[in-house]
């Protein structure tokens, strides 16, 4: 262990940022599966990808051998406005469970869209800027991904046009606002500016929408229009590679003070964190240099490495964008409503798929009031209010702590704390007023969104 | 100027953090005039003080000869969960101007309270605690200190009751969860738990409240109840020697790059950061050690340092607190509906006021509508959404930044950027729609409440 003093936040100076993203999948000796065109269940190449996809974004989608990929100039400018991010020691935390555990974080919810997914909004539209097109466009949901996205825009003089789920857009208007505040044109979903937008308002009158109509809409938005290209917040490979950030810090700063972690932890939805996280510490595993236990945090509701399948499934609830062999519940999968509205998606990352079937990443999951309570410990001793989403990890960080606290072991525990709460008020005060109800999905439930998979191989 | 490369964001270590607040009084030839008793008007003594405000907390709040008082470990401990809060350089906002200034602004919106309240509210928490107090009272507007003093309490397992102006409690619910989260009870005012608010609710029925009934009652709740004391986030001089901490740390992280500032502006409401900000500065103005600009940015809509009278008044609408001498639009002043919140104070702290009696601290005004044009291009070039109250130290900062672009002057400003605006999206969103409206006081308007002014000498 250290013989230096330990700071209560390990920050590195500006020159130990990273310089390049780690592509995990060069270390990956199995390689994940291909993404398959809808249409020609083909393997999806470059040129098909990038009638959706900004190029050079689609190259690093497919590109697993590149071990390292540099992070141009201009988006590392834009970085130090809110990196390095800290890595802090849970002192009260610890004291708080009186475990023997070492617990620290990695807090990424210190800059204006509240999360990590500014650190892939800003690299998307870098490479949007650079192919010289207009602007970009993209669905949200609770709105932290597209909040990002109008950050990334705003800096870079792109035009953002952000589809809303419409519910969302009416009961949620505060991102919104953020948005509009950052120059990016924010339309209710299901809308009149597409088709499909207009044929789902034809057929449901009066609907609230939903995030498989919100991406249509963006993916139709984004074809029509001359000079746009589609954008995603989770899920795809190339925003694991940008989101490498996270873990490369913690590399760093943890190696500043020789520290060794045993447990690294993450929340988990479509992984763009979990995996941006443990992907530098994975490469160490496979290459056989460290020996790590990696845990995904996932909700009870929304249970898809826990209690789903590992198959080809559609990306996407509208079933436009190409199918991808991962954990899913299946695309027809509705969860129920979750405050962790982050990680309420029916499938997961390929990359990390493929390390949870190969038993490298474990996965738990946990019940939304569990989670609240968890969030609130923290809170009350760590000083940050956490999002939902965040707290999954935290509630499998304290799950973690307190075994040691059972064995008497001294084991260092790192997990990712993605972003803060100051936009979920609305679930802390159902949780503050006892009103905050856990959902299960039952087996049947489950069996019915998984038997329709789509029949591949 | 440095030979040192300056960083997009300047950090301390935690050893380079203040051990001990700065006392500015101690190095001012004239001393602020006292508090005076409001029954007697005799000034007003510790122990009087004592009855409402913890007793250390009196005696700071008099002591006007010890230059630096030392910060207890425990509250340096709290201290490390935030601070040191990063001094940044506003390299974007400078190229945005095409100004040839250098932009610094201190950042204290980056933790849960969202502001730089959280510095003197664990400090008032650590007294009534180290008091052996069961609990504290205060009032909340919007709820910035409110929540700062629920963390604070949390921390040192102190009862937290506020007092929230009831349309506040009503229409800005996320603020209120936070605090609950932390374990605060929140209370609508006018309520049925005092005297006071039974006779305003019998009076009024139906009110949506005040700041100063807040007062009254969050005061008749700590006198009444065993054990409890009232406490404040702003105004008294205790509360900007806490917030010392923010000068010191900009001090010490210019001289750490051999930076020399020549305007330094702060917001002003009460004058908590902007004294905590200034003062350290000016102590080495009135030492004689240094020269520099300081400049007190407020709302056109509350105007008492440019348009107030340097008078002795009560500090509380209600009455009940001591009277102060200080600029002020007159206790009856009530400010129009402004969206920085923080600064609809009539009133201004006393030594501050002197300053400006002076000719040592400047004052200008501006409407809330360039406040927010202020503020979205700020955000827009920045990235950090900025509070409204925080946006009148980015107006002033731009003004003076632009008169360099015309006079082809380096000057390097620097600036306190005191919290973040998640909170105030109401106020975004209006100024999005083109909805914002002006309010500036007539002259008439303004005597009306000045001519109430109490007679005092």
């Amino acid at each position: 262990m250290a013989n230096k003093e330990i700071p209560y936040k390990i920050y590195l100076d500006e020159s130990e940022m990273p310089t390049a993203w780690y592509n995990m999948r060069a270390d990956m000796k199995e390689k994940p599966a291909p993404l398959l065109d809808s249409k020609t269940l083909q393997p999806a190449s470059i040129e098909m990808l990038s009638q959706v996809f900004c190029k050079e974004l689609a190259e690093q989608e497919l590109n697993d051998t590149d071990r390292y990929i540099p992070i141009p100039e201009e988006i590392r400018n834009f970085y130090k406005m809110f990196r390095p991010s800290p890595l802090i020691r849970a002192y009260y935390l610890e004291k708080k469970l009186g475990t023997p555990a070492k617990i620290y974080y990695k807090f990424e919810g210190n800059n204006t869209s509240g999360s990590h997914k500014l650190n892939s909004a800003i690299a998307q539209a870098y490479y949007a800027k650079k192919q010289g097109l207009k602007g970009v466009t993209t669905e949200t949901g609770a709105g932290q991904w597209g909040t990002a996205l109008s950050m990334a825009c705003s800096y870079f003089d792109l035009d953002c046009k952000v589809f809303m789920v419409k519910v969302s857009y009416e009961q949620k208007p505060f991102r919104r606002e953020v948005m509009r505040t950052y120059g990016a044109s924010v339309t209710p979903s299901p809308s009149t500016t597409t088709e499909i937008g207009k044929k789902i308002l034809a057929e449901h009158p009066g609907t609230g929408g939903s995030l498989g109509c919100a991406v249509s809409e963006a993916v139709e938005c984004a074809v029509t229009n001359e000079g746009y290209r589609y954008v995603l917040g989770s899920v795809l490979n190339q925003v694991l590679l940008h989101q490498s950030v996270i873990g490369l810090e913690t590399q760093a700063a943890l190696q500043k003070y020789d520290i060794k972690p045993d447990i690294i932890i993450g929340c988990a939805g479509g992984g763009s964190n979990l995996g941006g996280l443990i992907s530098p510490f994975v490469g160490e595993h496979l290459r056989g240099e460290a020996n790590y236990r990696f845990i995904a945090v996932e909700p009870a509701s929304c249970p898809s490495l826990t209690r789903g399948k590992y198959a080809y499934d559609y990306a996407d609830t509208g079933m436009i964008c190409p199918l991808a062999k991962m954990y899913t519940l299946g695309a027809d999968y509705m969860p129920a409503p979750n405050h962790a509205g982050g990680l309420r998606y029916h499938g997961m990352n390929t990359s990390l798929s493929l390390l949870r079937e190969q038993g490298i990443l474990e996965a738990v999951s946990y019940k939304q009031t569990e989670i609240f309570e968890a969030a609130e410990q923290f809170a009350r001793v760590e000083g940050i209010l956490p999002a939902p989403e965040s707290s999954h990890a935290i509630c499998g960080a304290i799950h973690e702590a307190l075994k040691c606290k059972e064995t008497g072991e001294e084991k260092t525990i790192v997990f990712g704390l993605t972003g803060t709460g100051y936009f979920d008020l609305v679930g802390y005060q159902r949780f503050n007023d006892g009103e905050l109800e856990d959902y299960i999905p039952t087996d049947e439930e489950l069996a019915k969104a998984l038997n329709k998979l789509p029949k591949v191989d």
